[in-house]
């Protein structure tokens, strides 16, 4: 039974003395689920227990240790939801070097970090107002957001509809999650714009990178890594897109002003 | 030379079209370290360049690598701020295991993560008016968060002041960095208040139950695990802890009333 959030009592003060007593809230859920790749250990994730299949899918894919999913013999989430086992239909090296944020798969130097994917190449265009339109349209997708606040949420879309929309504790796991469930809908991660509520750090950028995105969107901030690799890689980084604005870093040929 | 911001030019639009191209706003930098213990590597952190050695030195210990200075026989960060060069006074097995979000040592079950610290006996109190002038006062600190908008930053009380303050655009990143910088100057972190702008999930409880923190305090929302590990511990957490109200998950004990 997958519970994305449960409900968790709390007592509230104010600043003056305490209010209230045994007050319940739903709280996002966030639980260690350990990916094993021909009965090797790969990973552990500490994840929102929703999804799990696009997640674990998603992941490799984005890491490189598969190419689709003719690669996949077998992927089952444990009825405990915390072991997600693969059998790959070919052995694999997997991955043991360690990036804080993870996720990023290698690379210690900017020059390896731009070697890890190549420039973008698309006509997209879009305009502020389509941009704006589809930020509320993942607001109110984000009902795990509403309810326990404590989530990132992102989407991809075609630029009228949402085709895939995710939700973790973990901003990194909405990508790899939404990645997973377009390789399992057959969907086309290219000429896409993909959204988030989160920021916009280098993991973020390299994961929209191998999905070939050339448009990404954020709620608020990037780094200033972020803005060099969407740079180097051709990606269309719009930041701040809230209210009645958006912030354009790089790629702007891509944005019509009306 | 650190800096841990940098200008960035944009372009601001309107949902009806360009107002201003050409902007100038400071964005967090964020930076691939790469720390070598004993001229193995270790570990790449992204992170915002700004005491790094407190980074590098609270990592160790927080992953049981180092047990305190004595252990350290030299700590380099490089001139380019791309490399730390570590030597202990004696070998070490280094991790490898691999666990997103990472910095959490291992561990795949509830029973495993409770496992890696023991209960924290404190008799601490503090008041709701207390911790919210606290964390006004952390605000005021938190001066790359004004400026670039995508930082964390973390601090730790004695009850009437912050004996140290970090910012990263990690917020792992912080609470690593507010450990080296105890280690350095003879802090200690025991019946001390951990204050922080992030969510608290269950990694940034592994660190504060490690740091032996009985109070720990955060802007926003925990995860159902971290509220979980903290009543395993007997960690006080406190959540939404903003305007004129905190919410106590765990460990009401420590809170009075007025």
């Amino acid at each position: 039974m997958v519970i994305a959030s449960r409900s968790l009592s709390y007592s509230r003060y104010t600043a003056h003395g305490m209010t209230a007593a045994a007050m319940e809230k739903e709280v996002v859920r966030e639980v260690p689920v350990t990916v094993y790749v021909n009965r090797k250990e790969l990973v552990t994730f500490l994840c929102t227990p929703r999804n799990l299949r696009y997640l674990a899918l998603g992941f490799l894919y984005l890491e490189g240790i598969i190419s689709g999913l003719d690669d996949v013999a077998l992927l089952r989430v444990c009825d405990d939801e915390e072991t997600i086992e693969v059998r790959l239909t070919h052995d694999v090296e997997l991955p043991t070097r360690r990036v804080l944020t993870s996720g990023c798969g290698g690379g210690t130097t900017f020059a390896d970090l731009t070697a890890q994917a190549g420039q973008i190449d698309s006509i997209l265009k879009v305009t502020p107002s389509q941009i704006l339109g589809l930020m509320r349209r993942l607001y109110q997708e984000a009902e795990l957001y509403r309810t326990t606040g404590g989530v990132h949420t992102s989407a991809i879309s075609d630029g009228e509809k949402l085709l895939a929309v995710a939700s973790d504790v973990g901003r990194h796991n909405t990508l790899d999650k939404i990645q997973g469930q377009c390789l399992l809908g057959g969907i086309d991660t290219r000429e896409r714009i993909l959204l988030t509520t989160g920021r916009l750090s280098s993991e973020m950028l390299n994961k929209a990178a191998k999905m070939q995105v050339p448009i990404l969107v954020s709620r608020t901030s990037p780094t200033d890594l972020a803005v060099e690799l969407a740079k180097a890689w051709n990606i269309t980084l719009i930041g701040y897109a809230r209210g009645q604005q958006i912030h354009v870093y790089s790629g702007e040929e891509r944005v019509e002003p009306g």
